[in-house]
């Protein structure tokens, strides 16, 4: 038999939205269930919908200050608290005292953070450690329950994001991203899958506590390598938008010599990469000022042990 | 014979972009033709591209403190410059007196304005009455040069928007409206639509000038009629969104009984109009705010007598 992966309860989960305030499907969830908490209610389990960034979301921006995903590391939790604190800041304290700390004991088991994107991505779900089984897991279940519509893994363990994502202070982390859908518009289609996501993710950690045992698994995802940046000219204005061919096919293979962004003249601009790899987040809104054209990726195949929880251990 | 239409020629032509900042195909094009005029130089025209919302452009904001677009009236346009006067009714005034005065002789002939939406409208022209013969001729040509793209056109004769907007300081405005695209971006199929647009119109005011003579046309129009406003609860918030069998329809008959919105609980909200409307502009990311969730419109056929340029009609 397969050393058998001891993992502990999972009793405290949250499910955020609104951590970008004009990805309205996780506001509208998240809005919803804290009115209605039954949809999200297990035995056994506090599941706490919430709202990150509540001034976001009444402006229906992205952020007040600064990108509240990028600032749960230790530079940015240990500020002191100031008049001119960016507001962002002052709130990952907040949420890092209420969820948190992060990194100890007392921290929530797992966090969803439910984002969308412009790019074509469809469902995705973000991992922040190729190592945790328990996500693993939780995304192959999560996978087989929405097949045949395909739910793809994006494995951000780059060392510049892991730690910094509002989702990061609690023990298993994981984003659920989904595109397209334009910023500041709910669309129904897209709802019903996150909903779907949060449904099978609910379940598989019921299943989990209860002692169902899960077999050894893989999953594959794509694994964050850098980013593209977008062509432009000395006045930072773009002289190239993403070529037509690379526009909407995230998670498909680009290869060297392909084209990725074209001219107003018609010029089109090849990728000079030496390898293939699978572009994802193209063409996504607030990523122009982060001047991010699209995110690189390489397939990798993620393994997990069999799991089951520890107290019900044999 | 049927009775001619003379018409004055059309030598000051203005391209509008940026009238909502975060609507970038027009802020893309306007900023190319600014350092590459080339594309739209016509003989005997002057064609101006220009950026009506700077600063909104700067920020990729809709607008600084109001709808520039909404802010092209008396009402507006004849308030003094106080420090407190908002950022947009400056810029107002000022884009008066560079293309108009409004209702002026000295006003720009025709000015196009470009926009983007999150509907899927595909490309429409936006119209703004529905006697100018010019501009029925014009929306004429572009439909039969897109094709077999199809190019809508949307006539806003509305008491309350037709003489706000940017572009009706102009003898002929004329709105260029693509969707759909998230506001923040740049899609090149979007950008193609649009440029391509443009191009057509000046060829057609080229032709015009020239002399060539337009036979009486008719073109079918969508007039607006009213606005359906979104179901919210006591706070404001959202209780349904466009229900997926309205989602991606702008342009399709929705009949009295037809759903238009679902509830989280899966309720579905009916259309209740007496009669068969056209919608459109349906869950456009710009108009929460207004609490707008689609444009009602009706059918309607618009039709021109014979155009020639008056200063060279026999
Ligand atoms: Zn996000
Ligand atoms: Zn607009």
């Amino acid at each position: 038999m397969a050393l058998s992966n001891g993992c502990s309860p999972v009793t405290r989960v949250a499910i955020f939205g609104g951590t970008h305030g004009n990805e309205l499907s996780g506001v509208y969830l998240v809005k919803h269930w804290l009115n209605h908490i039954g949809e999200i209610t297990r035995a056994g389990m506090e599941v706490t919908p919430f709202i990150t960034n509540p001034r976001a979301v009444e402006k229906c921006v992205r952020y007040i200050d600064v990108d509240l995903n990028r600032v749960f590391d230790d530079q940015h939790l240990r500020k002191e608290i100031t008049p001119t604190l960016p507001y962002e800041v002052r709130r990952a304290k907040e949420i890092h005292c209420r969820f948190g700390p992060k990194g100890s004991d007392q921290a929530y088991d797992v966090i969803f953070d439910l984002h969308n994107t412009t790019s074509h991505m469809g469902p995705t779900l973000i991992l922040e450690d190729s190592k945790d089984d328990f996500v693993i897991h939780m995304s192959h279940y999560i996978q087989n329950s929405m097949a045949p519509l395909q739910c793809t893994v994006l494995l951000l363990d780059h060392p510049g994001m892991k730690y910094s994502t509002t989702r990061s202070i609690s023990k298993h982390p994981v984003g659920v991203e989904i595109g397209p859908q334009a910023h500041g518009i709910v669309r129904a289609d897209i709802l019903d899958q996150m909903r779907r996501i949060v449904k099978y993710a609910l379940d598989f950690i019921q299943y989990f506590n209860e002692g169902r045992v899960f077999a050894p698994c893989s999953i594959n995802a794509y694994q964050v390598l850098e980013k593209e940046v977008y062509p432009r000219d000395e006045n930072g204005d773009l002289i190239a938008c993403i070529h037509s061919k690379l526009q909407d096919c995230d998670w498909q293979e680009l290869n060297p010599g392909d084209p990725i962004f074209v001219t107003p003249d018609g010029k089109e601009i090849m990728y000079k990469g030496e390898s293939t790899i699978y572009p994802t987040f193209i063409n996504e809104a607030a990523y122009y000022e982060k001047n991010h054209a699209f995110t690189k990726t390489q397939k990798v195949t993620l393994q997990a042990q069999t799991l089951r929880c520890s107290s019900i251990q044999q």
